[in-house]
């Protein structure tokens, strides 16, 4: 029951809604919706739908009147599983995309290729507006032809090179050389780096801001640092065992992301090695975890609302506008939050 | 360019997708699309079509099977926001629906009244297989009128009670009245709770739960112990301030999720406070955080693979056999992680 039976005679406070329309014609809400749409209904209905409109004064929100175009309103999500970062922006981008009415359909692939295929061919099936996906290498020849048909598609968190689309990405390399040189301004030297896939341009340019930064200070790191994790918190927990075993340790690390952070926290912590007086830590991505660690992790925070925002107004941009040429690739700054992980050694 | 593009003479090693159909076929990949779920197309592109499926032994794969039927085999997924929690479920409910060939449209509504039609309005125009929500009391009214029209509804975290629809909820008080049950165990008496919203039912279970765990040890709680924080990280930082600072102050903590458990870890790191030496701190919600705090956090885990298992499969009992009659409400257990911030006291 609405609120409107269960006060008939109360002076109606909100807005009437499609589902008013529909009570008042005496017709179903689909058919409503698809009158609306301008699907055809069949002529009494459509007669009594619109006297109902009248009757009670209804406007469209701004949903219904997006779906007067020949768009569907639906942006495709399509990502290999939902982690803490994937999840965090599919909520940016479904608030941001709500504001032009429009909601988000998530795929999670697995980077199986059968997966991949289905997804794409489901997205294509339900016509979705746009595909904003994280840009896997994997997903190359199969995403090529919905390109050619002319599906907007946005890349975020990794590039796929060479695609003619649209691109936002956090600035990866420069926040990687920032965190890194905050290490190297402390007197590190022995600075060790647990980097992501380098199949995946995140992971190649993360380990391209290490390297900046060893360069920027005429520094040359040790390659037995540098540990190759795949991005996997088991392979940070091994990593960090492995580097602990050397002859001469690091003194400072760099973690590329927070999956393998939490690996090789997990181990320190296992053995009991002293944030920061046996070593100092610091990595990508800022979780409410490492602000509540003991001791806080100094850590880079992406820009997801800025990214997600950026995503939207490119999305909005292309469908108003087609045929408009160019592509937008879009760096956002990341912040480095300071906590109490590093310290000055010598 | 596709795989075949790049080697037009190798042997396919893929099994045909409808993209290959297309190609051969010369036409959109929208047109297949269409052809195969059954909509009108020129018959010269249907011949062409018909001519190219056999040609490349195409085979339509789950999603195309399914999408057969006259289903959109989309599920909509409204909550208010994706937080750790949603977000978690929103994955598990990908990849168990992705079996049959759906995948999932979220909306947040942020419990605004006019966000909460609008998602309703879109994913009826949308016509959504199911809609799985979090049962906020605020939706009750504006959903009422899609149950009736037959909507497949599947309520999850918090219920609406009374609406004719199916439920798949964590045993929130049997996994409250464990946990506490434990700290009682161990010697205390002074519990306080930091307990959730009571306008939802997983708020007011969980406190059933603490008050079922002192009746079961024949104790009565204090009710200066008993603070409503409504799931917020700050009101949990407060209650907690609060709380330390009464005359005879509780030895141990129930917080009943996961934001409030941040905000009271929170602040009792900035005074100082040991656990468990000094305040034994146990919390609903189980998360990488946790178990990387120091010490440990001991916590209830909430099932959310299997409750998502439990949707899916509900979902698709409902739509092999719509006019099935009987309402599911599952109810499943939550584990409790032991770890190290709860001691016996005297």
């Amino acid at each position: 029951m609405t609120s409107q039976t269960d006060n008939p005679g109360r002076t109606r406070k909100r807005p009437a809604t499609i589902v008013d329309v529909a009570q008042v014609a005496g017709v179903a809400i689909g058919t409503v919706s698809r009158h609306l749409n301008g699907q055809p209904v069949r002529a009494a209905n459509r007669d009594q739908i619109e006297r109902a409109i009248t009757a009670l004064g209804y406007r469209r929100n701004s949903t219904a009147v997006a779906m007067k175009t020949d768009t569907t309103h639906i942006v495709g999500f399509f990502v290999p599983s939902l982690g803490e970062f994937h999840a965090a922006m599919l909520e940016q981008l479904s608030r941001k995309m709500r504001l032009s009415g429009r909601a988000v359909l998530s795929f999670c692939h697995d980077l199986q290729p059968s997966s991949i295929r289905e997804g794409l061919e489901f997205f294509a099936s339900h016509r979705v507006d746009a595909l904003v996906l994280d840009g896997e290498e994997a997903i190359r020849n199969d995403l090529m032809p919905y390109i050619d048909e002319g599906l907007t598609v946005v890349l975020y968190d990794n590039d796929i090179p060479g695609l003619p689309v649209d691109r936002v990405f956090a600035d990866n390399r420069k926040a990687s050389a920032r965190i890194v040189s905050h290490l190297l301004d402390l007197g590190h030297t022995r600075v060790a780096t647990l980097h992501g896939n380098p199949r995946d341009s995140a992971g190649r340019e993360r380990l391209a801001g290490y390297h900046d930064a060893f360069a920027a200070h005429s520094l040359t790191p040790d390659p037995s640092l540098i540990v190759d994790c795949q991005w996997r918190e088991i392979r940070g927990y091994e990593a960090m065992r492995e580097l602990l075993a050397m002859p001469t340790p690091p003194t400072a690390v760099f973690s590329a992301n927070y999956n393998m952070t939490l690996g090789l926290l997990t181990y320190l912590r296992e053995v009991g090695v002293q944030i920061p007086r046996d070593l100092s830590v610091v990595g990508f991505d800022d979780v409410p975890a490492l602000r509540l660690h003991n001791p806080a992790v100094t850590a880079v925070g992406q820009p997801i609302s800025e990214m997600a925002e950026a995503i939207a107004s490119i999305i909005d941009t292309r469908l108003a506008n087609p045929a408009a040429m160019g592509r937008h690739d879009v760096r956002i700054d990341c912040s480095i939050i300071l906590r109490d992980s590093a310290r000055r050694i010598r």
